[in-house]
Parts: C-alpha cells; sequence; structure tokens
C-alpha cells in the first residue's frame, strides 16, 4: 500500500479527502509525516476525515509510531500513522 | 474523567508515563492540545507510551476532533484527543 507522504505545507481539507478514498477504497491507510507541523496537518486531516466518513457509517483510529526516513542521505526521525477503519 | 492538557513545552516521555497510567487504570484518555507543537508532543507521547504498554499487553489508539476552548477570555480552537486501549 501506499504511504501518503504530509508536509507542512499540505492542506488538511484535501488531505483528509485523501484519506477518505484511501480507506473507503481499503479500510486502511498509512501516513508519514516529518516535523511538529506536519504531524499537526496530519491530525487535522484525520478529524476531517471522520466527518467525511461519517456519511458512510465509518470511523478512523490512529495509531503513532516513530520511524526513520532517508532525505537528501541524512536519516531523519518521523512519525509513522496507521489509520484503520471501524463501524461507527 | 479529567482531560490532560498539553502544551507546546510539555515533555513527551513524562506525558507518555502520564497516558500510560490513565489508560492502565481507566483503558481511556482524554487529551486537549491547543496548537501545532502541543499536538506533535501528544503524537510523540502517545508513540512512546505504546511502547510503555506493550509490556502489560496493551495497544492505545487515538481518535481526533476538533473542540473549542476558552483562554482567557478568548474563544481558541484546539484539538481533543480520545485514546483507547485495546489488547495488542
Amino acid at each position: 500500500m501506499d504511504v501518503l507522504r504530509v508536509s507542512a505545507t499540505s492542506k488538511s481539507r484535501a488531505l483528509a479527502g485523501c484519506i477518505a478514498g484511501v480507506i473507503r477504497n481499503n479500510g486502511r491507510a498509512e501516513i508519514q509525516a516529518i516535523g511538529a507541523a506536519a504531524v499537526n496537518q496530519t491530525i487535522k486531516a484525520a478529524a476531517i476525515a471522520r466527518a467525511f466518513l461519517e456519511l458512510d457509517g465509518i470511523d478512523i483510529v490512529l495509531i503513532p509510531s516513530f520511524t526513520q526516513v532517508m532525505i537528501d542521505g541524512a536519516e531523519k526521525s518521523a512519525i509513522r500513522f496507521v489509520v484503520e477503519s471501524r463501524e461507527l
């Protein structure tokens, strides 16, 4: 499954639509965010996506963990979110 | 139940211990964070708390939503996290 990569400039509403789409199709999504601003956009997007998915009788939960990613040859700490669906 | 209020200067490891304690006792916690830095500290704390709770055979999931809070007479947007436990 593709990992949604979120940056500080990601639009939370657009990302919310993306999360909702992946959840509707797969029941599960994976998001990677580097830095406080990107983590914040991810959380706002997840809160909005919950409202979108409510109409489908679906709720989502987030499971965060630390991960290391390589950016331009340097190792950076990132947050990986597994997004799981469950019935409302 | 008390709401854990997280600020930008909250220490994520101390907060993680707090989350783990509330989850062990109640199976559920509620966290409120205002601003990107506070949201980031909350997520890092949750990732650390998952490691603490793994020894107890417990995992946690986060359910974020928007909420409004009054700070010094002004209404501010905040993120409310419900933290639920589930068996590993």
